[in-house]
């Protein structure tokens, strides 16, 4: 049974050792290696529309601190425009979507924190700024028609709206994988596809004239699709799972029908669905490669300490519903132990592709 | 120091016994005998203004089964005045408000369940329907300008911004009593009408012309501030903190520095303030009477059960965050005791003043 990854996939909620918010600081990374590409999609939106309210949506939002970062930057580039043109502030919608398993109620407590910390580095009243939460999954229409400026999404292109159908025989896997059957990494890949493309259509129909997008996925550089360079970190969860069948503690059955609904797409990939879409212009297409440990791991002296909870935080809600909550702590920690012994070995980094995209003239009848 | 409402109330969140959304009976009584006028309310706007996209705001809108009430009924009609106009139906953005402390995250879950429910009730497929939480105080702007066609707001709006300034000598009280200093009773008012004229401003700029308002306040029938019908509800919550003060449970201290941000208007008081405001054309102000108890109680044979479960469902919050958690299951005993005594003498009804408004056109310059 394919399990649709919206009542399932979210990230850890809360505040705790485990949770999305206090693990993160790999997106931190990655958001300034593309600031460049929002500034400038932002700059030539707003001198081009000159919106008198400018709606942002930030699209798998999560409940961490990231949550704002891009939002964050879009209003004070705005702002500094304002000024440099002498015009009014626009009023901002600042729309929040996440699937509604996510955890809103933190996200929605750091608001006014996050709006005073903005108001202090702008040393100015800003114009008025409304929030709203969106829970629903962006593999659908989500907004009214045409009534979107800029669209932002970072981390959370490379889920798939479920996993793939006609997979049963990835056994020993849990993701693509050098030992994956063809068929498997098709399967794969025609999801992608068909999830992406339903992406933009939702969103072109969404978007205003003139209206952008900046989308950071998580994905590779190589065609092949089931290189290292994307499918190890899963690879090492694979091999943390099945010492636990070869050891008893989980049903070998229930291992095999286990796999993750995600996608790593090249950048040749991205582009041809836009392409095929064709609702949008390509103003770039970036790729950008982030180390994969925060800063904190180094006092640690144990480099996978962080990337075992970075991905607990991104994981354990998926694992939960299969595997039950049980076989958690342990799995991490063997989890982390086969890390552990990688990351000494081999470079760990996570490939970003970056696009921004405008939406073209709508077609006159 | 005057409590800020903005971050400590808010009905108690989750699906517990003591939950709001499991103990709101109450309203769900007193939205039938209000139906009449959201039914007229949305029925004329529709006609007038055929919105493409028709934006329903929910002000106040709690966790529990009613949050989708009014709005299930206002998309009821318009689906059916669609049919007979033989028209396509509009999309729908829902807007659901309340405090950022507000259960969000229950509320979101059971946004998929209202649509099939609404779905199956309809026998057709209804326009796309966008779900948006929006947290934050309804005493301030909370949406751009001119956006909202049709506000709704049911038992909120007696909720103040926070406890009046300088009713420190309320020795005995916790809200405005028959026992209240005339001052008392003066600032009470006073913050009433600093809210809700506020409240109106700020709706009258987020509306459209000929949008409207239909809001029901718990309040009174009385022109007295200080009548048993609205007051005794908080009288018997004083008398059993009294107690636990007599009893060395509560300091006096404490205890006298309590008071409810509340406050239950005659239809009078709020009629003058719209008036006063200027922005709104009054349709309809009516007034009805609930009687406090749930059918469920019958079972118990014990009146005050229900009620004292649907006060600590409202109240709890603001009394944990004065009082501390330790002392609220002897609290709610002892109320649900004294209520016992009280509502087999006297009927403990509660009143409804509904009023219907319209956003005059603007003024052009």
């Amino acid at each position: 049974m394919a399990m649709d990854a919206t009542h399932v996939l979210h990230m850890n909620g809360g505040i705790g050792k485990s949770s999305y918010a206090n693990n993160s600081s790999l997106q931190q990374k990655s958001f300034s290696l593309t600031k460049h590409i929002r500034k400038e999609a932002i700059t030539s939106l707003y001198r081009s529309m000159l919106p008198r309210c400018l709606s942002i949506a930030e699209l798998g939002c999560a409940s961490g601190p990231n949550a704002f970062i891009a939002v964050s930057e879009i209003i004070k580039i705005v702002e500094k425009l304002c000024k440099e043109m002498n015009h009014k502030p626009p009023e901002y919608m600042v729309l929040m979507n996440d699937l509604p398993g996510n955890d809103f109620n933190n996200l929605f407590k750091s608001i006014s924190s996050f709006k005073e910390k903005l108001s202090n580095e702008l040393e100015s009243q800003i114009g008025p700024c409304y929030f709203y939460g969106v829970p629903a999954s962006f593999y659908g229409r989500i907004f009214p028609n045409q009534t979107l400026h800029f669209v932002h999404s970072s981390y959370s292109l490379q889920w798939l709206s479920k996993v793939p159908e006609g997979i049963e025989n990835n056994k020993g896997n849990i993701y693509m994988s050098n030992t994956s059957p063809l068929n498997v990494l098709k399967a794969y890949y025609e999801q992608f596809q068909r999830d992406f493309s339903l992406f933009l259509k939702c969103r072109a129909e969404e978007l205003v004239e003139g209206g952008c997008m900046v989308l950071t996925i998580v994905g590779r550089r190589s065609e092949n699709r089931s290189s290292k360079e994307c499918c190890y970190i899963w690879e090492v969860m694979a091999k943390a799972l099945n010492d636990m069948v070869l050891q008893g503690i989980i049903k070998e059955e229930n291992f095999d029908t286990f796999n993750i609904p995600s996608y790593t797409p090249s950048p040749s990939e991205v582009k041809l669905e836009v392409l095929k879409e064709g609702s949008f212009t390509i103003n770039s297409l970036e790729v950008s490669e982030v180390k994969f440990e925060s800063e904190k791991c180094e006092s640690f002296n144990d480099s996978g300490y962080n990337v075992s909870q970075c991905m607990r935080a991104i994981a354990e809600p998926i694992l939960v519903n299969h595997f039950g909550k049980a076989i958690m702590e342990e799995l991490f920690y063997r989890y982390q132990e086969i890390l552990n012994d990688h990351m000494s070995k081999e470079k760990t980094n996570v490939i970003n592709v970056t696009i921004l995209l405008t939406k073209k003239p709508y077609e006159r009848f």
